[in-house]
């Protein structure tokens, strides 16, 4: 049988391995695992969603509320926007396959970081788009404007801070490259770690209700996934104008949050508190991985996120070092696919990161 | 900003109203509410699935198993077939997102029944393909075999039962027709009741392992959402050759399952006893609703899932009555914007039914 021809190009893409997968395929005890490869939050989700969730166990049976009413209240409220300037997705990665499906078809280009969140370039290749990527691993605006005189691309990714490399853009200087954008080039700015750049330097903090009050081509993308400790039970948003959000339901499918999902997001939100205490034990641990990584002499990306990028020395390979780290139970990231000579790693709990230092030690 | 052109001729679907919409519209108390509108298992999911997914609710923050052994593993036994020949959705649903999106394109042709579930529709239309139509209500093989022969459709939808009339077809006339069609064109059987189908009738039912054995042409879908009661958990599934699965899975978006609903579908397949009870008193009901309408001079389709459409006399008009019923509380499907002047009611608890009985009597 022949399928579309843009499938021919179309990586899968490369997921943390779950603990399950550790479990069977090295033959570790679960509890021996330590997993520092998805950037969940540690610490889970507050016992108040837990609560929440074992409450409505009783309605699993039943199709959510497609009008996804109580999460869409809390959100607005939340950033000060309206209800119809909002679009839940299962994880904010769902947002961006809306994006690409209602934007972008066979022959648009779609313009994004050198090293960045992989699912971007999937996306556009199941619509047979045109990748267009910039030279430099961190944002360099020129070089973006560079590319997008001279493309005209329908849809710019930005990434702050950007996954995998965990560094941020200031707000303002965000916001000056839009201003110069046409208004028919969709900007889509991922804002999944948003909540840690917030806390580290406000001034890296981009601000949504700003953002589509300001613009009618952003789209701007938030995720319960990491601050919010959801990751298992995918929810994202989008927030841009009305007209934007309205295409984008178009390509939505119907009942595309769990029920638990709903509530679990929506009670989430209102446990801030929680979050603001993990976000500050995340950027506490992360001194810690700084300072292992200045002892032996390995660069790290200044994060904004809840992980780390170290950047390993020539004689180093990551993709080894991973793999040794693996068969003790420690699951990272290799970056070597996204062509960096790296590893990623999740700020874990204190016992946790205890672990990685004392794993690593002999490794690098 | 401009969108792709496909959009413009994109409806959204219309869903059962949730018991909070007619909370919030009506004003009327929750407790009051009887939603017999989306063919969900009034008695729920088992026990057994309730009691697993709270023992894993710590497990929220953690992304799921994206390989899903565990559920492929139950699936695959459970149907004779490969793990490499299935593929989990977010609901079946998005198993015909994933088939259209890999098969599908602008300009291409997709044939479904006059009357059949509209996602497929909506779907098809997100990638500009062409919407080819039986004209009978019922799956009619030799309509289906016509059009096929004039249009070459990339992809036919055989939907048995079928949504949201309740028909089936022989499953020996199914596969006549299947070994007529050419290897390129794939036809998706969609089986969201088949449970249902093969309690009432055995000759109805469609044995996807033996499907998937003999076509490589075929992708049949199930569902989670009806029998197995977790509508709420958005957990579907695809069975093909393993070429098919493997294109789907190019379309596929990662983690589009959550970490609750893999648990709660593994765990649902272990209690088969509970679903084949509910499935009894279903129909056991069932007779009372023909009972019903044989006094009132309605004519039932005859039913092989969890609901019965009840096609009305002219003078009685189907969105009228299920506006009144929905009033008192009572959430019916009208299926006036499928052409049918009907009603379409799951049927429910025998006091659920008792008060379905007692508030349509002054109506119809």
């Amino acid at each position: 049988m022949k399928f579309n021809t843009a499938l021919e190009s179309i990586k899968t893409y490369e997921a943390g391995k779950p603990i399950e997968l550790v479990v069977r395929e090295y033959g570790i005890d679960k509890d021996q695992i330590v997993k520092l490869a998805s950037n969940e939050n540690p610490f889970g989700c507050s016992p108040k969603v837990k609560d929440a969730v074992r409450a409505i166990i009783d309605n699993m049976a039943l199709y959510p509320d497609d009008s996804m009413v109580k999460l869409k209240s809390a959100l607005s409220n939340k950033y000060g926007i309206q209800s119809n300037e909002l679009i839940i997705g299962a994880g904010s990665d769902q947002v961006i396959e809306f994006a690409i499906h209602a934007k972008a078809h066979s022959g648009s280009k779609v313009l994004m970081n050198s090293v960045t969140f992989a699912m971007y370039e999937i996306y556009a290749k199941q619509v047979g788009a045109q990748i267009i990527r910039t030279a430099s691993r961190e944002h360099k605006m020129d070089e973006f404007y560079a590319l997008y005189q001279e493309h005209k691309p329908s849809i710019i990714f930005l990434c702050t801070p950007n996954n995998p490399t965990g560094d941020g853009l200031l707000a303002s200087e965000l916001v000056s490259f839009i201003e110069k954008i046409d208004n028919d080039t969709l900007v889509i700015v991922d804002g999944a770690y948003m909540e840690y750049a917030r806390f580290k330097d406000p001034s890296y903090a981009v601000e949504p209700g700003d953002l589509v009050k300001r613009f009618n081509n952003v789209l701007f993308l938030g995720t319960f996934s990491k601050a919010y400790g959801l990751g298992g039970m995918r929810v994202g948003y989008g927030i841009a104008c009305a007209p934007i959000i309205e295409a984008l339901y178009k390509v939505r499918p119907p009942f595309n949050i769990t029920t638990l999902s709903l509530e679990a997001a929506s009670v989430a939100l209102e446990d801030e508190l929680f979050v603001q205490e993990c976000i500050a034990d995340n950027f506490s641990q992360m001194e810690r991985y700084k300072e292992f990584a200045h002892a032996k002499g390995i660069t790290v990306i200044e994060s904004y996120t809840n992980f780390v990028t170290l950047l390993l020395p020539e004689e180093k390979n990551s993709s080894k070092i991973a793999q040794e780290l693996l068969k003790k139970g420690m699951i990272v990231r290799d970056l070597s696919s996204y062509g960096l000579n790296a590893i990623r790693v999740t700020i874990g709990t204190r016992v946790q990161n205890d672990r990685f230092f004392e794993l690593t030690d002999s490794l690098v």
